[in-house]
């Protein structure tokens, strides 16, 4: 029933680091492997946490449809992963909640787009910004999935990355995993 | 420019504790003084902490009449304060942005009962349920007014106490505070 989940990079942990990359603004050091715990690490290279929370834009509607296809992270042919995470600007931040989802959900269709690749590509969201007044991101976004769904993702990523909402990001990091 | 905000109750602090009532759930130890601070408290009876964060709910027509009226906390004249730690159900979290929305702007008229008591009583939210796993309240409500307008405060309260919003909240303390 954790909700809190750090993500530390550093010479343990079950996934293998295979890339990281810095999409927007700084990037992460490298590492070789990346732990995934509801405790703080002692130390490592880098560590990333964020928090699970209420759902912030998804309608009763959109819940509907994405429930019966959401799988939780874990399945055993979901061997390929990535950890995404991005910091948005102060302009979004400054939005109201119906100017936030208008550009997320209507214009951006970020939810819409997610369901397509439901339960092929497995999802968790994290909340950083309001864990402290000095978090490195604002969110942590989660993905496992088997590999022959490595082309999925890739579009996946790249239809997110080409919306309006995108705009908005100002830093964003790219950690692909592998689990042995 | 602080997100973080402590209200520690002890034997320190600017504000005058006048009286601690749990208006449902458990309640907090007597104390003397509140202390509301950027930094964590070394000691004292309790202390409760929350974030500022963006709007949740706010429309931005909301949110261009709630502007200009709008004022901050330390007016010399606000000497009568209020904090009001509250804990919503599962229940509630359990809802859809559109469904708390719904019940929280439309049919409780939250955000439209709060701008008829602005400027006089200015108002601060501090989120705590994403702050850790283990967080007492969700919110921490901070009120300030000049003593004139105590009437005012205590029909805001019972207005908002009254709504079907307030069906969903399990643990309440209201704590009234004097400045000196």
């Amino acid at each position: 029933m954790s909700r809190l989940f750090y993500f530390s990079a550093g010479e343990t942990g079950e996934w293998r680091i295979r890339s990281i990359e810095a999409v927007a603004g700084g990037g992460l050091s490298a590492a070789c492997r990346l732990e995934v715990s509801s405790d703080a690490p002692r130390d490592g290279a880098w560590s990333v946490r964020g928090i699970v929370s209420n759902q912030r834009y998804v309608t009763r509607v959109e819940h509907s449809r994405l429930v019966p296809k959401q799988e939780p992270p874990g399945r055993a042919q979901a061997t390929h992963g990535a950890l995404i995470p991005i910091k948005k600007s102060p302009e979004w931040w400054a939005l109201t909640q119906d100017e936030r989802r208008e550009i997320l959900a209507d214009r951006s269709r970020h939810i819409a787009i997610g369901l397509e690749y439901l339960p092929a590509i497995a999802r968790r969201l994290h909340h950083c910004r309001d864990l402290g007044e000095r978090e490195p991101f604002d969110f942590l976004t989660w993905f496992e999935w088997a590999p022959e769904h490595d082309p999925a993702f890739d579009e996946l990523l790249a239809r997110l990355r080409a919306s309006e909402e995108w705009r908005y990001v100002e830093r964003e990091v790219e950690v692909r995993l592998e689990r042995d």
